[in-house]
C-alpha cells in the first residue's frame, strides 16, 4: 500500500457527481473517509464514523503520484491563503478542533506539549481571544517556537514546578482549559492538576498506555469536562480553519523550516528525527521560482 | 460537630434579609454552602466553590434540633409534592443533575450502580424521554429495583457479559450516554467499553482509588464527552427537579421502605448496611396519622 | 410536476452506491434533498442547504406510482415501529425538530396551534419529560384532541384570555418555552407574551404577511432566544424520532382517524377541509387485512 | 432621585458581611441589583431578574457623591488594567455579552450601528476571532472610527446598498452573526436580510416601535437563531471582560477623546449630543497628573 496521510496538490479528473470540484483546482482533503450510513454519519459526527477509513493507512494513499479522493472530501483552497499552507491543514485541522471544542475567548488555557499540532493550538488560541496561554514542553527548541507562537508563558516540566507555577499564576484557580498535545502520561496528569473546577480538558495527544487518573479529584469533584479529539470535524473544522486562514489571523510562518526539492527527502527525514519542533516543505517539482 | 447533611422541616426563625422565606414554611435545602465570591460563584458554577462548606460535615448539620442555613440555601417545598420526597431531594438532585447533564430525550441510557442515586436516575432518565435505560448491578435486590423503577434492560456483571449484551442490543454501537453512579472502577472501566463513540459519560461515583482508563480507545478515538458531576446545580437542578416532582412524571414509591419513628433509629441503621437499596423514612415526633 | 411530499413505501430499485437500503426494505424517506457542497451543509446545516431542492414540489413527487429518491435520503423503518407510522414521520418529524431544539426536562411549554403537528408536539413535549403543556387553539375539535394527546391546560384564545390564564398559572413567570405552530400573527404575538424572560421562542408555522414584533419587551428585554425551526435536522432528528417510535414512548393513535381505500380520497379530502386535526390512511392497495 | 446609572471609584465603607471587598479598593460595579430568589436568579440569569432594580433609574445612582452598591455587585479592578477603562466597563459589558454570545471564531460579523457599544463589539470580535467584521453606520465620525476600531468593511446604508454588499462579499451566504447595537427597524431588517440561513442574531440596540419583521424568509426558513441581550451576564461578562482587558486584547483608545474635569461637564455633554462616538472622561477632583 502506498503511505501518505496528508495531501494538497491538483486535480486532475472528477467524476460525474462533483459538481464542486473541477480539473485544475489546488486543492487539499480530508483523509478520513466516513461511510455516510452510520449511526454517527447520520448524527453529523463523520470524524468518528465507525466504519471510517484513512487513506494512507486503510487505503491508498498521497505518496503516490496520484492519489483518489472522494469529491465530498475535497477541500477547495482558497486563493487568499498562501499556498504552502495547503500542505498542512491536516494537523492544522487537529489544532483547531481541539481548540473550538470549548469556550476560548477570555480564557486561560494551558497546551501540554509543543509538537507541531502544539504550536498550532497556541497560535489558534490566541487568534481566538484566549487571555493567556501557558505551555508546557520538554524539548528546548519548541519552547522557544513555542514563545515565537504566542504563548505567554513557557515551562519545562523537566526542570520546574509546572502545575505550581501555573496555579500560582492564576490565584490559586487553575486554567479555564486544557489542550493535551503530547500523549504523555505524565503531562496528561499535570495537566489536570492544573485545570480548574469547572473547566474542561480537550485531549488530542495519544498516549500509548493505560494512564491512571485521579478521576476524584480531577474530574468528579472539580466538575471537570473532558473530550477526546479525533481528526477534524466534517466539515466545521475545514470551514473554521479556512476563514482563520483567509483573515490572516493565523500566522504560522515560524512552523516553517526547511524547503526542499522532493527528491532531498531523506536529509529532511532525517531532520525531523532530531526533534524538530516544525514542518520541512518537500516539492515534488523542484523548488519554487 | 453534629452530623446530618440532608435536611427537611419547618423553618422556626428568619434573618431579617430573607425575604423568601417565611416562619412555618415547609422546606428542604440545599446543604452545600458557597462564598458567592470566587471565580467558579462568578461563573455561575456555585456548585463547585473553591470555598465551599457542606452543612453537617463542615459544620454543624441537620441531626441536631436546630440546623442554621442560609436563607438563599432554603427550597421551600410546593404542597403539591408528598411530603416524605422532602427527605431524599439531595440525592434526588444528584441523580437529576446526572442525567440532564446532557441530552437524555431519546437516547440509549447505562446506569452503572443501583444504589438509590441510580434508583432514581432510572426514574429521571425514563421521565425525561430516554428511549432505552440499561441497568448494572450486583445486588439481587438492587436489580429487582431497578426494574421496578422502569429499566428496560437489567444486567448483573458478576454473572453475564453486561458490555457484550448491551453491545448487542444496540447493534454494536454503544449506548449514547453513561451514568456512572457507582464509583467501582470495574464499572466504570465496562461502563467506558459500553459508550458509542461520540457519546458522553456523566461520572457521580466516587472510586476510592485511581482508576486505569483506556483513554486513547475509550475517550480519544471514541470522542467522548466525559464530565465530573458533584452536587446539584445551584439551583437550576432544584428548578428542574421541583418541577417534575410538582408534575408527578418522577413515581419514587418503590424506593421508601420502612417508616418508623425516630427513636427506632438503630434497627432503621442496621437495615441500611445490610445493602437495601431504597429509604428508610424517620420521624421524629413519631408516625403521621 | 407530480406531487406528493411524503413517502412511505417498498424499495423496488436501488443503485450501486447505496449500500445501506436494499429492494424490498420498507422505508420512508427525507423528501429535502441538499446539494452537499454549500456552506451550511458543510456545517452540518443540511436541512437549511442554500440550494435545497424538495421532492414533490421542485421535482416529481410521492404522488406517482414510482418515487426517485437519494440513497441517503432514505430512511428503513425499524421493525418495531406500527407500519402506519410511515405515513407521518414527516410532520412527527418537524415536531420532534421543534421541541428538542432546546430543553423539554421539567420545563413549561406552550404550543400554539393545534394542528397535527402541533399535536404531534404536544405528545413529543411530554414523552420528553416537559411538567406543563399548555395548548390553545380556537377550533373544537383540535382543542378535544389536544386533551387526549397530553396537553395539561388547553385554551381557547378566541374565547378566554389565554395570555393571562397561563400567566395566572406560572405564578405570573410565564412559560419556559414557546413553540409555535400556528403561523398565526396573533397567535405568535400571544405566545411571546407568554414567554419567561429567559425562555425560547421556537417557531415552526409559516405567518403568511409581515408579523409586527415588540421586540423590545418580548425578546430584548426579556434575555429571550427565538428559533426558526425547518423540516428536519438530517438526520438527527430522524434518529431522534426513531428511537421514541421505537421505545414505544409516543402514543400517536389519538391522531390517526379514517382508513379508506386510495381510491376513496375524494371524501377524506373533503373531511380534511373540514378543519379535522387528525391523518387519513389511504392504502393504495386497499385497506390492510 | 440621584441619576448616574454607571460607576468606578474608590470604596469608602464596606458592610460585615463584605468578604471580598476592602476600603480603598479601586472599584466598578454592576448597577443591576438582582433579588436572589425569583425564578430566573434560581436559574443563573440574574441579568434578567423579574424583580431588577437599577442604581440611577430605580434608585439613587452614582452622580451622588456616594453611592451605595450591594457588595455582590462590586467588581475590583484588577491593577493590570487602565485605570480609565473603569469608567466604560457598563457598556464594554453590553458589547462582550453580545459579542460572546454565540460563536464568534472565524465567523463572519455584522455590526449595525455604531455608537459606543458598536465600537467596542468590533474590537471584541476582532480579539475574539472574528475573521470578517462588516459595519454599518450612516453618521461619517462613527464609520471612521469603526475603522480605527479594526472593522473590515465598513458600509453607509443611507448612501450605498449594504445587504447587497455584504452579500456579495460572502459568496451570496451573508454573515454568520448580526450584532444589532442601532436598534432601528431599518437597521434591523437589513441585518435580518444580510444573514445567513443559519446565522444567529444578536439585539441589543433599543427599537422605540414595534418593528415588522419577515419571521418566514429571515427568520423561520433561515433557521436562524434569535438572542435578546440584556445587561451583562452575572458575572459571566465580567470575567471575560475583565480577562480580556487584562491580558490586553483590546485596544479601546480610539474611543477616549476629551478629557476633562467635572465641573466642565456641561461643554462634554454639548459635544456628546453633536453625535460623537467617543467617551469624554470627567475627573471630579481635577485632571490627573
Amino acid at each position: 500500500m502506498t503511505l501518505g496521510h496528508e495531501f494538497c496538490g491538483t486535480v486532475e479528473r472528477v467524476g460525474d457527481e462533483a459538481r464542486a470540484v473541477k480539473v485544475g483546482d489546488f486543492v487539499s482533503a480530508e483523509m478520513h473517509v466516513n461511510c455516510g450510513h452510520c449511526h454517527q454519519c447520520r448524527l453529523g459526527q463523520a470524524h468518528i464514523c465507525q466504519n471510517l477509513r484513512i487513506i494512507g493507512i486503510d487505503q491508498d494513499g498521497a505518496f503516490a503520484e496520484f492519489v483518489k479522493i472522494p469529491a465530498s472530501n475535497i477541500w477547495k483552497l482558497d486563493a487568499a491563503i498562501p499556498e504552502h499552507y495547503g500542505a498542512i491543514l491536516d494537523p492544522l485541522g487537529n489544532a483547531v478542533h481541539t481548540v473550538l471544542a470549548g469556550p476560548v475567548a477570555g480564557q486561560k488555557v494551558l497546551v501540554t506539549g509543543c509538537g507541531p499540532i502544539g504550536l498550532m493550538a497556541i497560535a489558534v488560541a490566541k487568534a481566538c481571544g484566549s487571555s493567556t496561554v501557558f505551555a508546557t514542553e520538554t524539548n528546548d527548541k519548541r519552547r522557544a517556537m513555542a514563545k515565537k507562537m504566542g504563548a505567554d508563558v513557557v515551562l519545562n516540566p523537566a526542570a520546574e514546578d509546572a502545575v505550581g507555577k501555573i496555579l500560582a499564576e492564576t490565584n490559586g484557580t487553575g486554567v479555564d482549559a486544557l489542550l493535551e498535545m503530547s500523549g504523555n502520561p505524565t503531562a496528561i496528569q499535570q495537566g489536570f492538576k492544573s485545570l480548574r473546577a469547572g473547566g474542561r480538558a480537550s485531549l488530542l495527544g495519544i498516549p500509548t498506555e493505560n494512564v491512571p487518573l485521579d478521576l476524584v479529584n480531577d474530574v468528579i469533584f472539580k466538575g471537570a469536562t473532558v473530550q477526546g479529539i479525533y481528526g477534524r470535524r466534517m466539515y466545521e473544522t475545514w470551514v473554521q480553519m479556512t476563514a482563520l486562514l483567509k483573515a490572516g489571523r493565523l500566522n504560522l510562518e515560524p512552523l516553517f523550516g526547511e524547503r526542499a526539492s522532493l527528491d532531498k527527502f531523506e536529509s529532511a527525514f532525517t531532520l525531523l528525527q532530531g526533534g524538530l519542533a516544525g514542518k520541512i516543505l518537500l516539492y515534488p517539482n523542484g523548488l519554487p521560482r
